[in-house]
């Protein structure tokens, strides 16, 4: 144990033995805590304080159990050179490794007197808190860097949707980074120090907090209840259903490009919830918009959340029927939205809502063509307002610690 | 136990034990949980899914260990009627009565089909998480509703302090409610059902969030980080320091009005941090700002953080060598600060900082004498800029179920 390791009274300190130690003393200690924390965790298998595993065929983010806080945030590459932002891309792989793994950005903590810390700090005695930090690029991106080529078929601009109330500055995005972990402070942390080490590269074009999941990945939790009170969501995608994650999730290599491979398009939309109206709409009205009941999330007619929805026990603008994947081919998405509270409007309303995030294989067979319909009869909409928007082509898993985010990207061969 | 408090599959949950049950398998399942919680939490004789005590001599939520999560809100009285906000004064304390001890709102919980719900639902299955709700007036209240009397000479708005940069929608407020719970969601259920409540007679003027606290009050606990990276206001009052909070936090009956013996005042500053140029300071130039060594905490030229100050091993600048009581006649503050990031602003920064609450027996001798100092002569001011202010008297706590929030205030005789 080096010498940043040491606790306050310079001893060993419990939080540094669990946070800023060697992985297996994380490990050990993260699954101590799972017991005893499921009580009041709605994914009764996530250890909590434990750290999950950066380097796989997958970005970690997605199929991981849902974490309980989240920092979003969106760059614009501010550079015009591809090779600056190569070294970006590897210092920040190099950087999220590190975090993930409940470290410091820097070997030596905080590094040299005379030099900036290499570690901003805040998280420094804290665990790993399960954080995970998933990597994205945007449509955007491909227009300059030699990348022309490159772009997927399936990343441009979301299509309008009736209804949007899109705010340029919320949307869009060269880049976007999704740390999700079980402690916002580690999650702050993480994008903070990004941003930090890209300055001169990149810069944060939005950042978005979520203070609560609303969604699960974990069979048979109860789904968390979103703003309107609601579980909603609750047919998600649980995180080891191999079958389903390679049908709907993940991009196989023949839909290219090969890039891609083992990736997978995020979907990210800012929903403004109108707290104040729907807190003063009757428990019929509000069951019959979601068309679940209140309570126990059941659907209409049914008893229990995961019974299976029948679509005539409701009316035809239900939230619930029109979402569900039998109306869309069978189509399914992976939800990790988070409830956010942005403090107050000018007009004395919370600021708050949805940040929706939706992983799928393709959203021209996912997110859009669902939205088509929600946004042209669900019920809801009298009560929720879409204000940002963005998508990204999420690259496969860093495979190990040679391998940077966008690297299969950075190094494809160019078409022809 | 009722119909409403059925699990989701239609039997008892655990969840629901835990939270909407009734409050001795509460307390009994929060000191479970606070054992295996403790590795982790800075306030380790804190039960993080116990209910905290409503009522008593004061007000919860200042002397009690500090939660995890914030959500403040500062209100506007919309309602020129005196009755209608004695009214909501008794439905809000009947609410906060319930939500603290982990039950909705209503008796119900949801209520009946044809109404709005009683209870918004969001918290529904969640733990009481130490939830505390901490009522305050602020000056301006003071002068409408027959209550020009009662202000006491204490409660005027703070001075200007040089390099103030306040934005008036950030500031103020006739009533404030501080919400702190271990779980964010608690929290914001909380304010949103005040809200909710209070429609057509308060309106929520400003608001905040915080994400992480960044000062304990259990003693010996280490104290967090701020985002500078830095543990500050270590030698914070300890909520079982009877004496120090008899002398430096609540009002004595001496000091009047007779309304306030056994409350306090709380003054509350958004403190916005330059997060990104701190991060380009050198190592040294941070520890010399704060007077403290980054990694331990310990002031300069000490081993570990709570040994006692030093003045003359830090520069006569150093935060921690103007603030210290010392200086101030031996004057203490009972900090319970949050960080907070609000997204990003026009210029890619991160609107991030301090979310300032200290508590004291009078601001004329806590935080103003102190405040004037720091502002003049602080290092720190280079790295940060107080955005938001306001001072509140808080109440004396509710003694019981008859009791309510302002009773003291509002029955209070006229001075003639």
């Amino acid at each position: 144990m080096s010498a940043e390791e040491q606790g306050a009274h310079g001893r060993p300190s419990r939080r540094n033995l669990l946070g800023w130690g060697g992985a297996g003393l994380v490990l050990g200690a993260g699954a101590g805590a799972a017991t005893a924390l499921a009580l009041d965790d709605g994914d009764a298998k996530a250890a909590p304080a434990a750290a999950v595993p950066f380097h796989g065929a997958h970005q970690a983010g997605i199929a991981t159990p849902v974490q309980d806080r989240l920092h979003f945030a969106a760059f614009d590459v501010t550079t015009s050179e591809r090779a600056d932002l190569v070294v970006l891309l590897k210092e920040w792989t190099k950087a999220a490794a590190r975090m993930t793994a409940g470290h410091a950005v820097g070997e030596g903590a905080f590094g040299a007197d005379e030099a900036p810390p290499d570690d901003t700090g805040e998280a420094y005695g804290l665990s790993p808190a399960r954080l995970t930090l998933t990597f994205g690029v945007g449509p955007s991106l491909f227009t300059r860097f030699g990348l022309e080529d490159q772009r997927p078929d399936a990343l441009e601009e979301l299509p309008s949707f009736p209804g949007d109330h899109l705010d340029k500055a919320r949307g869009g995005g060269d880049l976007c980074v999704q740390a999700c972990a079980d402690d916002p402070q580690v999650a702050v942390h993480a994008i903070r120090n990004l941003a930090r080490i890209g300055f001169g590269s990149v810069a944060i074009r939005w950042s978005q907090l979520g203070f609560g999941k609303t969604s699960s990945t974990t069979p048979g939790a109860e789904t968390p209840r979103n703003l309107f009170g609601f579980k909603d969501g609750t047919n998600n995608i649980a995180g080891g259903e191999t079958a389903a994650l390679d049908q709907h999730v993940w991009v196989p290599e023949k839909d290219g490009p090969a890039w891609l491979a083992g990736g997978s398009y995020l979907v990210a939309r800012r929903i403004r919830m109108n707290i104040e109206v729907w807190d003063r709409t009757s428990l019929r009205e509000q069951e019959d918009v979601f068309g679940r009941t209140k309570r126990t999330g059941a659907p209409a007619g049914k008893l229990a959340e995961h019974d299976p929805v029948s679509p005539r026990a409701m009316l035809p603008t239900a939230h619930v029927r029109l979402a569900r994947p039998a109306a869309h081919g069978g189509h399914r998405i992976l939800r990790r939205g988070y409830s956010f509270t942005d403090g107050t409007d000018g007009l004395g309303r919370l600021d708050a809502g949805l940040f929706f995030l939706a992983y799928q294989r393709d959203p021209r067979t996912g997110f859009i063509p669902v939205q088509r319909e929600l946004a042209r009869h669900d019920a809801l909409n009298e009560y929720i307002q879409h204000v940002g928007s963005a998508l990204f082509a999420i690259p496969p898993g860093v495979r190990d610690a040679h391998d940077w985010w966008g690297r299969a990207l950075f190094t494809a061969p160019a078409k022809d």
